[in-house]
């Protein structure tokens, strides 16, 4: 017998089956296209499950934002993983090495201090670990800027023992900052380019590069048609989100993730929502860029999210589009961020509910 | 053998035990002073045993957001449930009614039509419900805002068959968009005396209210000391955070929660630290009100945080104040959006850890 979502309670998370396969497709495609490899970012998802789909559909591995989301996905069976982050400090390296001798484990290094931690534990343990430079190519979060700093830290990599260089990476998440289209394609392009050229230096300094790892999902079809990238790691695009469709990268069709919520209250001219901050989030960009003016779009009324309090989405100027009860489906502002905050989601077909996927690596810090 | 602090991973949420232990005695003192009646909202912690810490206190029952949370309560044996929001739906009335059967349950009404509908289901259960009638003290959200309408709906409710008018609730969350302590004040004894001259007037027509519930945690000590108000209904006094402090209602030193985490970069004047959104949330206020600039206060370098991505925390213009590698902890803007980000959290005195508190309702909608 096959539930309805009609028999599900509020708030709750869905997942278009169609259109999570699509985009788990259409990105695919775009790396094959320019012959490089596809590393999607399970930091959206949390979901081993679908981690699992999206090598099944040519990923080469995952990148994973935290350690515990690592061991989640090597519990789960993923035997390619990078942390696609500074890992910092005893107890992490020790939770490190322990992953280190089940699986191929990438980390991201900024600082010659770090790397010679890393290098001093990991000889201590009788393990190697191969290690990406993270370059800021704008973002000013982590990662060096220089290419002179990025050629010593390459070389003292090379230099020291059980740490094994291969390679560069950025993230241009500033691209969540930009104006509009054109703008992102600008900032992509850019981050292609600055990649590749300081990977040419590295190399006639005399260090082997192996990767140069690029991505953002704005910024992917611009920076992966760089030639040089070598692989292109992203994250948002498997359910896309008004984010993405405030920078032109997706349609709201092409959104997968949606709030199912019931109406709990119209007020002459206001409407409230059962989704509040705790379901949607305060999203309204990524990394403190901020471009959206409400908190999620719903669907079928062609209205946005007001404001949140906690456990209420409060529509402004459109009560009299509302009905007491009635449920209405909401795209979030940031897909990331709002899967999160549940502990499993509803994979959807249209109005059957076709499976429940728990969201594995959920507050796995 | 006891755990250190030094010994946790990180980001961990911490309470210190005296902080909490405080904040419950001082808001049940107030309570008392006033001869009222005090019943915290545990949508602040969602922990079955801080609520049932808050009853041995003093506290008359607890107010919780969610059927979800109110499940969770009752599992944990709390008897006295209110549930300070809008129930709607089959599903929902469903599961209220299964609450009902075990236990006194009241919940908040502003419309007729939500009403019939409690009425109808009720009485095909054979069960009663209490009501409260909330009333929109300023907070723009649910709620009725004229005394013609409360007596309206306190008639119709006293009219259908298992349902049962028990008072008037309101949550003058406005506050958290005061200016300043004395705007806290001033918005604090109008939530008191509006609630206290409309019980007036419903009483003048005949009808009889027992409960006049007030709260906020910022305008509690004003709305409190209004007479005629019967209890106070407050949620975020158990920890305490940067909004708080903002609005004068609570020092720094009074803040119970902190997210302990390490320095996983440090670029010149910038540093990283490895809580980001999914750790600390995007909160710069309450209620869709904005008050505070960064995203938490980090305790032992006097500054704040001027970024989150999802898993870092960028502090900008202090990175020769912090080391690779060194721990330091975060005073949240928001408690009650974080508590919701953990599983669990460690209740530490000093730097000892004496207990890990699961967060037993998290994620319950």
């Amino acid at each position: 017998m096959s539930t309805s979502v009609d028999d599900l309670d509020t708030p709750s998370l869905l997942i278009e089956q169609s259109v999570l396969a699509d985009n788990i497709a259409r990105m695919q495609a775009l790396a094959d296209q320019h012959g490089i490899s596809l590393r999607p970012h399970i930091k959206t998802h949390k979901m081993a499950v679908l981690a699992q789909t999206q090598i099944a559909a040519g990923a080469v591995g995952v990148a994973v934002a935290t350690l515990g989301e690592a061991e989640v996905m090597v519990s789960a069976g993923i035997r390619n993983i990078q942390i696609a982050s500074q890992v910092v400090g005893e107890r992490k390296y020790e939770r490190l090495a322990q992953l280190r001798r089940q699986v191929t484990v990438q980390c991201a290094v900024d600082s010659i201090e770090h790397v010679r931690q890393l290098s001093t534990f990991f000889a201590s343990k009788g393990l190697t670990l191969e290690l990406l430079i993270e370059i800021d190519t704008g973002l000013r979060r982590c990662g060096v800027s220089s290419a002179d700093e990025a050629l010593a830290l390459a070389r003292e990599i090379e230099r020291l023992p059980s740490v094994q260089f291969r390679g560069i990476m950025t993230h241009a998440g500033h691209a969540y900052g930009a104006a509009d289209a054109g703008d992102v394609e600008r900032i992509g392009r850019a981050e292609g380019e600055q990649m590749v050229a300081l990977a040419g230096q590295l190399r006639e300094a005399g260090v082997g590069v192996d990767v140069v790892s690029v991505g953002s999902t704005p910024t992917a079809r611009y920076a992966a048609s760089v030639n040089g990238v070598t692989e292109l790691r992203v994250g948002n695009y498997v359910f896309n989100d008004m984010m993405q469709v405030r920078l032109g990268t997706a349609t709201r069709e092409q959104c997968a993730l949606r709030v199912l919520t019931t109406v709990m209250s119209v007020r002459g001219e206001r409407a409230v929502v059962d989704a509040g901050a705790k379901a949607l989030a305060l999203d309204r960009g990524a990394h403190g860029k901020e471009g959206l003016s409400g908190y999620g779009y719903v669907v079928e009324r062609d209205v946005s999210v007001s404001r949140l309090s906690e456990e209420h989405g409060i529509v402004d100027g459109a009560g009299g589009r509302f009905a007491l009860g009635e449920r209405v489906t909401i795209v979030p502002n940031h897909a990331c961020a709002v899967v999160n905050l549940f502990d499993f989601a509803y994979l959807v077909a249209g109005g059957t509910v076709v499976d429940t996927l728990p969201v594995t690596a959920r507050g796995r810090v």
